[in-house]
């Protein structure tokens, strides 16, 4: 049975400083690519929302822009937050919490893999063949504290992590089905793990719900490690993982380390999938230091754009869109590996229209 | 004004696996080193603890044990714990927590540099000059939950962080007492509050403690960092951090981090030092895979050994303590940097033994 849709609703949210810029890029790059494949096109609605919009109009997170993202069958969103603007209270502006709060995004998916053209951080060969993909649970965990942490007199600070069994059943699951879908394409899955089971009761029992949910999935291998171990091992042996399932915090430090691995905030692609809706992004900020300029690297925020068409494949049953997917990734490994354009992070000279120009010429090239 | 102790007692506690045999290489260096530079020479009393020790004796920490490190004036650990013996309750036997917090040490001090002959893990040549040190707190933070989590009806469970006023002054005083330190040795000395005061309000307490504490040294330099751009930031650029004073999780996780950089635990010293008692201790475990072999690299025990001495040399005015330390670092350096003697984790054929012998043998060569 394949999908009755035609069109795709995405809401789009660029939110602040380079967020902006790398944006327009994405869905220059997905227009481009669903148009060569013949998959179905986007329309695009784009929403103001983030710290700049809250200077100019009082609010972060507009209702408005909430619904218009309820409606819509995916969500595009760029970068939130810039330094010194903040809510009356003295905290940040960080509506992607809110987001994953407001829609269930249970599950961040950060996958990690090395391709020709990136820059070879660690010095070992075997780095090349660093693939592997990290969920990140989102929902609990250490950020359940976020809104709720206690300060006694000035004296005394603290914040409470919370596990549950829904929230790390359904975490665990999505993880066991992402190995199994790996073992589809010829490799075999390994699940592993990460936690301080040997230290907190809430870790032991994320272990514990882990193995009950293993035990649906004989085929998959299961695997732990502490994350300090685990931390130590991405630096060490990084070409070793597979799927890696997580806590809230600990996914937060090991997403970015393992982002690292690759050359940097540049390459991460990343998104947000809950129960019923799915949000995509860089796991880049807003960049201040260098928003306005035009150089940042779009790469990010377009490979994000790719795994949404994945998402959107997967769940209306339209290959086409995986397919596009497909070649929105072949297009930024071209554009890459043969160095038509080398982003200015990595000492090239290519801006952010530079880059989108050869990735959008190579679409053609890697079809 | 010198000291006047004309020798110094040191509680032993090489604990499980490996502790047991780098231990004895690491107590033959600080002798032999002693001897050579004609410092106070040390007597060593040793103590069974650990897991092994309680599959024998149902004790895993025998109150003796404690009170030996109690009169001694430092205790140098080795490493405990073991697969397959826990507590009745399933729990590990990890005595190392207990003792911290026994022994009030507040300060995991954990060095990073890179020297001549360690594996260039990363491939950026600037990684030569990593030379950073990470103050952990070892008293609070998420580990203030240990033995308090909470578990309910199989379904949710809570582990709370703790964040105090005088754990994070006395913490971050430390830190910027280190950064001074450092300075008279003609570098200057920035300390990072490593956090993530955007989200958990203990963060943002500990930040503004050290904040506080930082108004008290305006000639140590202070910089702010997220855990999770930290991390990325270990891979990115290490060369340039100095002093990073966290979090007792973060610093975990980060501690590890940071000894994949200059090739993993064999080099990782430590130290856990509190108002009054100081251990010294490879970061590394008890390694139950290659345990019993006598293949362990001894460096990371003999590198925390010299951590003590230059503690004792400061804490009795000592000099000649500090001169040993020196030379015990030059030792290995020449060593490792000359291949005398190669590791076996580092490709080489050098066990243990063979490790011991050219380090003492250096003593003299670099003298
Ligand atoms: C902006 C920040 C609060 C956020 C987080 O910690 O989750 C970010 O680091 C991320 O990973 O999306
Ligand atoms: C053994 C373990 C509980 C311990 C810790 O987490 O503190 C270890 O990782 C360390 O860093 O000393």
């Amino acid at each position: 049975m394949s999908s009755t849709k035609n069109s795709f609703k995405i809401a789009v949210l660029p939110g602040d400083g380079i967020g902006r810029e790398v944006m327009p890029a994405c869905l220059e790059v997905i227009d481009a690519a669903v148009k060569v494949i013949g998959a179905p096109p986007m329309s695009f609605e784009t929403h103001q929302a983030g710290a700049q919009f809250y200077a100019e109009s009082g609010e972060a997170l507009p209702a408005s822009a909430v619904e218009a993202c309820r409606k819509a069958d995916a969500i595009l969103f760029g970068a939130m937050g810039w330094p010194d603007i903040r809510f009356p209270d003295g905290t940040e502006i960080i509506p992607q919490l809110d987001l994953r709060m407001e829609f269930g995004l249970f599950a961040g998916i950060r996958p990690i893999r090395w391709f020709p053209g990136l820059p070879k951080v660690l010095s070992d060969p075997r780095a090349e063949g660093i693939d592997f993909v990290l969920i990140r649970e989102q929902t609990e965990g250490l950020f359940y504290a976020r809104g709720r942490g206690e300060i006694r007199n000035d004296q005394e600070a603290y914040d409470t992590m919370q596990i549950t069994r829904a929230g790390t059943e359904r975490v665990t699951e999505f993880a066991f089905q992402l190995a199994e879908q790996r073992k589809r394409r010829g490799r075999p899955g390994v699940v592993t793990c990460v936690d301080k089971a040997n230290v907190f009761s809430s870790m032991a029992f994320f272990r514990k719900v882990f193995d009950e949910v293993a035990e649906k999935h004989p085929d998959v291998q299961k695997d732990y490690a502490y994350v300090d171990a685990l931390a130590l091992n991405m630096v060490k042996k990084p070409w070793a993982l597979d799927v890696l399932v997580t806590e809230n915090m600990f996914g937060d430090i090991l997403s970015d380390l393992a982002a690292g691995l690759i050359g940097g905030m540049g390459m991460a692609a990343s998104a947000d999938i809950g129960e019923h809706y799915g949000l995509f992004q860089p796991a880049h900020g807003t960049a201040p230091d260098i928003a306005g300029k035009g150089v940042a690297n779009p790469s990010a925020m377009i490979l994000s754009g790719a795994m949404m068409l994945d998402w959107l494949a997967v769940k209306h049953r339209e290959p086409k869109l995986a397919d596009a997917a497909r070649l929105i990734e072949a297009a930024v490994e071209h554009t890459l590996s043969t160095k038509t354009a080398v982003p200015m992070e990595y000492g090239g000279g290519a801006n952010c229209a530079d880059m989108t120009r050869s990735v959008i010429g190579a679409l053609g090239a890697v079809r």
